[in-house]
């Protein structure tokens, strides 16, 4: 059977839990780093190269289908990370729904009350919260891309979050940038209008024009296949039509408030060493036999920073 | 209820069959082209701003959830265009499904038929077709966009197709993008190994790696919302493990074939109009009163061609 590219999620694979594009294995002698697949790189990796995330930022949001783990980024978005860990400890989303789906576009959860009816109670979390958009670069270990895009002055990793900066003419701001996977706070009209009850995760191509327009706190680890995949709301912005179609959530804690024996062991490949960076080389110049031209280019988005089950001993 | 933005595909609005990018209504009052919504533009627009695809360039998927209209592109792939035509009026894929479902990447159909088992025959059509991945650029209407992405010399739009092109230095080169909705023919290791059985239809961000990598041959006009669903394949590259997950294709045919009665009438904006570049301004600086920080760019693969019905009379 032919196949579109040997974009490999191989079934026996642990390394690759989330559907990082290129874990095929390529035929090629590993001569040297330059010109080894990503599966070879990862292959190679060593403990010190994967970092586990701190349970206290980590949201397990249970579905009937499965978990989706999403990690937090409290060094973007402090003041909403902080609010959605008091949600969360308070059960707020527990029996709430996904109840949009737009098509190459987001999901969104949290409390669908309509206008003028109250809404569920957020107990100790706070109703209004400041715009968190971008941060100071001064005091983020910003890992740089070798490519530019159009978006930013540059796009790259921190901690394993894709990023996007712009310090020229002393500018000095760095933020969380839209790709697939990555979760933002719902907002009204005004820039401070979201709290973090109401939260989006994108589905679709980057909407990169969403970057400094909102707030964003996170990325999907895993679990991005269970969010994908809900039928598409036909209301305006993909909200469901009938409140049948949406899907219950069963309830979203914090990993660290979780007894141990039932978290979700990950570990996210570090951002900031000389085998990540051989990894988007590997992107960006494809080694495997079935490429006959290279792209010598890759997009901060189409870069899957790898997630694994920790190897077992 | 907070919005990630007013990202919008009314209920009401008939011109955006398609998810759009930015079908709100702006509350900004329309000065000057540059200062208006998408949604008030393409309000504006008069029928010479739509063509009506030829229905011999038209394929028709149904699903038991409805219908996929697919536009064909012969200029860029003339050869696999026309063994398609050749298999659509055999009723090759009739019966056939889809079987691979790869998140953030591709659906993929036709005859799964494993290694060293006869396939279904292929009646009068080709088995074998040379590469296309790209074709000179001489001969063609290439419409330019205003950014530079970092994936080729130039992007823009060839009747409705996004595309991209290298002149420099006489190269003179010109192909269909990796876009969502774009469909391309599945191929082998050998670069001349797709004919056009197996295609693969794109579902995730935007994979530009496999431009001029392998053969493309047109984009969903309608209908992607169907596909962008299916479960996704536990089994490597997203193949079904069992195939009661595979998705039956009821039958494929070619818009000219299917009586006039049962076609599904659509027009595509054109993209070669000053319109046009107002949609794309439009859509690079964001005018509704949501955003706070315009974009002042685009990505080839974040603009949605608009898609309608046409209106009635």
């Amino acid at each position: 059977m032919r196949q579109p590219m040997r974009h490999a999620l191989s079934a026996t694979l642990a390394a690759c839990v989330l559907a990082l594009s290129g874990c095929a294995t390529s035929g090629a002698p590993a001569t040297a780093v330059e010109t080894r697949s990503t599966q070879e790189l990862l292959d190679a990796s060593t403990p010190a190269d994967w970092r586990t995330p701190d349970p206290a930022n980590l949201l397990y949001m249970d579905l009937a289908g499965g978990r989706v783990v999403i990690e937090l980024a409290p060094a973007f978005a402090p003041e909403h990370v902080a609010n959605i860990r008091t949600l969360a400890r308070g059960g707020f989303w527990n029996g709430l729904t996904l109840y949009r789906s737009q098509d190459n576009f987001v999901v969104q959860f949290g409390d669908i009350t309509e206008e003028g009816v109250p809404g569920k109670p957020i107990g100790s979390a706070r109703a209004k919260l400041p715009a968190e958009f971008d941060r100071a670069s001064a005091g983020l270990a910003f890992h740089a891309l070798p490519d530019a895009d159009g978006w930013s002055a540059q796009a790259g990793f921190v901690d394993g979050f894709p990023a996007a900066r712009d310090d020229r003419k002393g500018a000095g701001r760095t933020w969380l940038a839209h790709c697939y996977g990555t979760l933002g706070a719902g907002r009204d009209m005004a820039p401070d209008s979201s709290n973090g009850t109401e939260l989006y995760i994108v589905t679709g191509q980057s909407p990169r024009q969403l970057d400094r327009n909102i707030t964003t706190v996170g990325r999907v680890l895993q679990g991005m296949d269970l969010l994908s995949v809900l039928p598409r709301g036909t209301g305006p912005l993909g909200f469901y039509e009938d409140p049948k179609q949406r899907t219950p959530i069963r309830r979203i804690r914090l990993a660290s408030e979780v007894p141990a024996n039932e978290r979700t062991p990950l570990q996210v490949l570090r951002t900031d060493t000389p085998l990540f960076d051989a990894v988007v080389e590997s992107r960006r110049n494809r080694r495997d036999d079935w490429y006959v031209r290279p792209a010598g280019h890759i997009d901060l988005c189409n870069i899957s920073v790898p997630v694994r089950t920790p190897p077992a001993g």
